[in-house]
This record gives C-alpha cells, structure tokens and sequence, in this order.
C-alpha cells in the first residue's frame, strides 16, 4: 500500500475563498467536478486561499477631521480576524459535506487579492486555480470581477472562473 | 442497464478548438481532468467547436487596385475548409490517444469567434466551456486574448482558460 502511494500523481488545487456566496459555489464546484470523481491515481490538495486586506495606514485624523481612537483600530483588526474565521467556516461547512477524499489546507494571505493570489499559485506550483468571477471580498476593495481577469491573465497554470448561479 | 444509463447524470462539456497548439493542449487537459476521472455516475459529451471566420465580402479590388478572380475566391474557401479539417483531424488525434469513455460531438460554426462560441454554450445548455487563453486563429482575427477574456465574462458556465505550458 506504501509503495501505492508514492506512485499517486500529486495535484494540488488553489481555490482563492472571501465572503461571497459566488467564492463558496466555485469552491463546491471545484469539488464536485475534480475530485469527486478521484479514482484513487491522483492524490488531490485543495489549498483555500484567503486574502486578507493589508494592514491599513492609519491617518491620525479621517476625511472629517476626527481622530481615530485606538480602540476603533483596534476594533476594525478585531473584525478582520473574525472576518477570516467566519469565511474558512463557510469553507469547511461545503467540503464537510462533500463525499470527496482530498486534502484541505487553509492559507490566510495580507495584500492586494490578484497579487497574493497569482503570488501563492506559482510558489505552490499549483495545477489549477478555481476562483469566483466577481470582486474579492465585502469591502469590494477592487473593481468588478478584476481580480479573476488579473489572475487568468498572469498565472500559469490552467484558471477557471465559476459564477453563482443566481447571476445566470 | 438501460435503467442504470437513464439514472446517469448528463454533463456537457464545449471545448473550443482551433489551429493553435494551445487549443489541443485545452482539450487535451479537459480529457485528463474532467472525464479520465469519470465514475460511471456521469455521461460525459465533449463538444468540440471549431469557428470559422464568416465567408468574406469581397470588394471587387482588393487595396492595390487588382480584380480578385474567382480562382482566387475559389481557392480561400477550399483553405478554409482543409483549415476544419486539420483541426478536427489533430483534435481527433488528441482524444484518440486518451483513456477516456466520453461521448465526442463536433461543431463548425461561422462568425465572430467570440459570439458563436457564447451562443453555442448557451444553446446547448453547456455545463463547462475550456479553452485555450490566446488569439483565437491562425489569421489572429482578434485581439490577444480577447476571445477567452469575453467568453469568461459572457457565458454562464464556468470556463476554464488553459495555457500551453510552453508559455510557463
């Protein structure tokens, strides 16, 4: 059985999660159509991929000239990390109730979405990438569907783009 | 077994193909990961579409000022038609040497590549649409990366955009 498993192809697939509906039916998607059907040759990783905003440079004063407390930082760092465990528990809760046998891994990047996206894909040496087609993340911290354009433009390795069926 | 083949759930699969090599790695990688795995649970049909440029309106002088005789015409046509040919020949290539038991339906269409590729997804209620990410054509009728650019943001379906791993 040993010698079985050093023969299994390794593959690993990067799926870049946030808080939409549309990340989580692209990550049940990816579930459903590459690694349910795993006949055993293949040894399949799903790495979820969250990115998180970069830690913002605070301005002593706002747009209206007040003052942030630090409390109010330290409020918004609070609500970010909450944001991370609320997304991955969404994540769990999909592939929980697939039938599949893969691996998960979890990964919590900081920075512009498209670049720690196409970032983690080539030093992972990813096979695919399975990404929502729309904005990354709550905020809508970039232009409409920018992020998925960026990333099947510049990664290497095949991209597909799932959309939520809603939009259909 | 006719009731197990009803119980099968039917998925349809377009990949979009022309003379690049990139197109037949597309189909090539959609063998291995969409249908080598397959379980039984699923009748696969893999749609090869080819789309030819719409047949030309030809002005009586070409931009030097010469007359095209309807050898000329008569010869562009008979290219256009060894042009479908060959591809579907290679396409056929490609999927002969897999391992695959996938249903295989070829398509022609004619037209802007962009939109016969939407319209025919959308006709045959397609569950994926693969393709190549670059210029659709040997003539590179459009922009780099336009066509795959489009029908990522156009069709319904999840699309997948393979790269040929000479570009890695």
């Amino acid at each position: 059985m040993e010698g079985e498993k050093t023969m299994r192809k390794e593959s690993r697939i990067v799926v870049a999660v946030d808080e939409s509906e549309e990340s989580m039916h692209a990550l049940s998607w990816c579930l459903s159509n590459f690694t349910a059907k795993n006949d055993n040759s293949t040894n399949t990783t799903l790495v979820l991929l969250y990115v998180k905003p970069p830690p913002p440079v605070y301005s002593s004063f706002d747009a209206a000239g007040y003052l942030f407390s630090t409390d109010v930082i330290g409020a918004m760092e609070e609500y970010g990390k909450e944001l991370v465990h609320s997304v991955m528990e969404r994540a769990e809760a999909v592939y929980r109730n697939s039938v599949t046998d893969v691996n998960i891994e979890k990964k919590v990047g900081s920075g512009d979405a498209k670049d720690v996206i196409c970032h983690t894909v080539e030093k992972l040496g990813a096979d695919t990438l399975v990404m929502g087609s729309h904005g990354y993340g709550f905020f809508k911290r970039t232009l409409l569907g920018s992020v998925s354009d960026y990333c099947a433009k510049n990664v290497k390795c095949p991209v597909v783009i799932v959309k939520h069926p809603k939009q259909n």
